[in-house]
């Protein structure tokens, strides 16, 4: 097989990490150019993984005919320019999620990427990760009967800087983390049906300056009559908490876990253990195996692991789940159009 | 203090544990008659534990002068008419959780308990769990800053007989589990201001045939605009999981446990242990207390730890809870009349 | 069957706990006299919980004629004239651990009781706790084959009071605590060919001055050629921590847990929740189940379920590793005579 | 700084992840050369991560003036003539546990890289893992005391081929395994005074026929007067299991983990979960750690994290519990001659 030569396009904290993964510990790929707008950071971080070419900016690293595949982890609200010129030179794509605020877009950029024949494949790195993948295991393999209800709660160790809280940048708290969820969800349940969401700004309340809420409930009806519940929060002090669970018709299985270091500390304070800190220390395994399903899948001639319309659908729960909460009913994931 | 003398009325499954405690460990106490419809049965528990006096009915016992106080734990349906009677005879009253079935008779019940102004507690026995206890202290203490989100699971082993499952006897899966749920959020969270419910008959579809449901979710706004989720269940095959989680502005709580017997397996199938088998190992201990409770509380004077008014705000959340569910909206408690 | 009378010899901690038991919940027992050296104690638990009769010593109690049976709780140093006396009077015995503090007063009770045809029961709680009861079921039942190594841990949360460490009034550390892990040992794992132990006064200096240790690891050597360790402390500031595991040739068994309260606290300072305060905590249920198990068997006609030749062995074994420890060898526990 | 050139020395199982890891994942470090004696091995490693030059023996690669470094990781039986060339070639050395078979062996190992004035660092994994790095911080940060009994157990899901048992070749179950605890033990408690060590073949009698065992308990006395545990076995079917455990006079450290992927299922069967399975998936990280160490330190002309001298600690230390073992007595470490 010969070397997958792969562009990096958005060189922060995420794409920092992709760039190490792809520089080094993807079988079969070569990081051959990165990107990214801010003056410098391509370049330092050319230096520093002794990737050969770095660019200012996307249409250039585009334009570097020996570039086979992108990775792009830029800004959401920067998705659909970046896919569809990506598309447009004819580069396969590797997208963060979620693929974009708004659905018009998200349609624009699958049919485009369909029109011109490109692989793309999107991001939810929870699919990767070894407790959903068992989780995911078990649960075909009959061992908990038939899922009747899901469960995933995502937490926060703290807000985000309140400029990425705005809605209009991250597609707020049930859009941004959410999305996580609502993946999850179709990934153990199918498709979901209706949603009813509630919540607030209970924490934090700057937040309400940029007309973000902080903790969060979406209930999830699901095509098949199984039920389902989101909580979101920001206000985790404690750490970074994760957790799924599918209740069966013949058992459950929970996800996550709570204690990040193996020691557990006996004191006259009790019993005590740390908690995860944020997401690179509970998913660094998950991101690593996403990337390298992404070189994989491509090299092999196989269909993307999570398709543009994965995507989509997700986006498309957490928009109706913000609709719903706006208007204090519950919302038919339909009523929002294709 | 003089010894107090209870009659104990209705002697089931619940009955029975309420009348071992009431004959040896609840000090002060002598349960000095007991009353069972079923032929035989008042009489037998008598017998077995040296009960001076048994009646065939409540009527019989409570026409007995020497009895102070009743604990009632006869079925739902049958609380209002029993609740007059004794306090018509100017007993003391334990009744055990819910009220009654509508919201109608538990009005007439406290109004009628309040006119002859006996002493009336009632029954939740999770208010006196070791678990819960430590909770509400911790949460009053300050360690989680302010509550903002709520979770309560509750989750049986089994469904209950098809006969019990009618809602017109039980009040069907939302009030006959929920309101243990719907009394906890009130304890850590205040009153709840509207609910929304989704579920189905997903486990066990013969239970349709008596209209009630096995798996539901009912999302709360409370009145100080926090959050909460009950998660509802007859399915979970490997034991009684009862959880409660309130996640607050500085640290979160989680009430409950997951192992019965200390004691951890480790062999080629992996590691593993049991579960709570049902609700009499998992509260026997609350039971005791909250009858303890009911018995010093009168003695010694004081205003019941749980009032007919606790009982009818969780019985309205529970109504409420049906009426969202039937219909398919968000349903404001107060739309139910006091 | 008829009610068998019993009398209590000891009111002092763990003589108080069996006294509310029998006086309320060992069925077919009722608890008719308690007897107590010091001034106005057994006068004031009698007059508690309804004791009809009380006596100032022993004696007095042995020579009530209605007593059919008596339950031992005086200090260790007191069995054996307790005992014999016991026996002489023809009363059927339950004695606390250990035995006696030397094994020719240990030979002599058990010649006495056997000469007089008493039934004679002694007391090791750990046997009736669910935890080392499931682990003996799944022993037996061969889920972890054939077993190969045990450990037993005793952790105390603080040291007793200087006096009682004595070794001339407890046997010290290993006597007194050790005892019951070398029980669970037996029970488990067969009787002990050879032991070794080491330790020392390493976090109280103060005990020094009476002679006892405060840690201490006794290696065994089984019959069966099969190995063992159990570790023994009094500076478990955080609780009390007793744990057992028994490694086979297809898997392990653990006892023990470690959280008391059913609540899990997560905070900036971590997850935390407390641990076991102290033996009534954590053997409350055991020694229910051990009193109403004397009563039952001796009812019913059964043999003792832990007999004067079980403590005699475990004594023994105390005294093999005490002695090792003074030597600085490895000892037979057939080197202290019978 | 200039990159290092690192040469490795054997790429059996544990050989090929250093190799990996100093392939791509060790900064300012290119893998230069592998060399294996069988056939291929080295070649066809080479090929597969890019690996510039390849030898058939160390002799070879330590020819290679490029070469700065040498990873060895050989059998133990070959570590004093690989390590002995390698300080005469001048190259700095990393060296896999244990560092010899014979005290004498290690000696001159020490000597003749300290005569050739080498860098010269061994390996202990555990000492690079996060429960083990974190354990020694609240240790020294005074978190539970002074510390008075240390528990360390290692525990194999399945014993080694026969011919790695004999003794001749891997130093039999004490010195192979037990080395490891013995270094933890050195890290937290200091050096150690006398051994006392039981055990038997007691799982797989093959074993036997080679001379060695499968389970031991090894008892420590330290220099400081605290004690210690070790116990080790061949048969825990479930897993690999190693823990260790910290007594202080304020509290106790734990340090291990028994569930390696993040779900738990819950059925009729009880709660479950999986263990873990070897020493790669406990380890890996700890590995990567090591090796980093190694490079970072050599680079930074830091002295070696790990010293001759340390491993000839724990070597001694295994030794005179193997004599402890033939010869039934406690053995003083000293006893062993320099």
């Amino acid at each position: 097989m010969t070397t997958l030569k792969v562009g990096l396009i958005g060189v922060g904290r995420l794409g920092r990490m992709y760039g190490q993964y792809l520089a080094r510990r993807v079988p079969g790929v070569a990081l051959a150019a990165v990107a990214d707008r801010k003056p410098g950071v391509a370049e330092a971080f050319a230096g520093e993984f002794g990737v050969p070419r770095w660019y200012a900016d996307h249409q250039g690293l585009l334009s570097d005919r020996e570039i086979d595949a992108v990775v792009i982890v830029t800004s959401t609200s920067t998705h659909k320019e970046v896919v569809l010129d990506a598309a447009k030179s004819g580069k396969a794509i590797f997208c963060e999620k979620p693929i974009s605020l708004t659905l018009g877009d998200a349609h624009e950029m699958i049919s485009v990427v369909r029109d011109k024949g490109v692989f793309f494949q999107m991001a939810f790195q929870r699919r990767f990760d070894a407790g959903y993948l068992a989780a995911k295991r078990r649960l075909e393999a009959g061992d908990i009967g038939d899922p009747v209800m899901f469960t995933s709660i995502s937490r926060d160790p703290y807000p985000p800087p309140l400029e990425f809280c705005d809605p209009r940048v991250s597609g707020g708290l049930i859009a941004d983390m959410g999305v996580h969820d609502f993946d999850a969800a179709r990934m153990y349940m199918g498709d979901v049906k209706r949603v009813y969401a509630i919540g607030g700004t209970l924490a934090y309340p700057e937040m309400k300056s940029v007309g973000d809420i902080d903790n969060a409930v979406i209930d999830l009806v699901f095509q098949n009559g199984a039920v389902g519940v989101v909580q979101l929060s920001r206000n985790a002090v404690y750490g970074y908490d994760i957790r799924g669970e599918i209740w069966g018709t013949k058992g459950s299985i929970q996800i996550g876990y709570y204690r990040q270091t193996p020691i557990l500390m006996f004191t006259s304070a009790g019993v005590t253990h740390d908690a995860v800190p944020y997401f690179m220390e509970r998913f660094e395994n998950a991101y690593l195996a996403q990337i390298q399903d992404f070189a994989e899948h491509l090299q092999k001639g196989l269909s993307p692991s999570i398709t543009g319309e994965d995507a989509l659908a997700a986006l498309r729960i957490s928009l109706a789940a913000n609709r719903s909460m706006s208007e204090g009913r519950p919302v038919d994931v339909e009523e929002l159009e294709a």
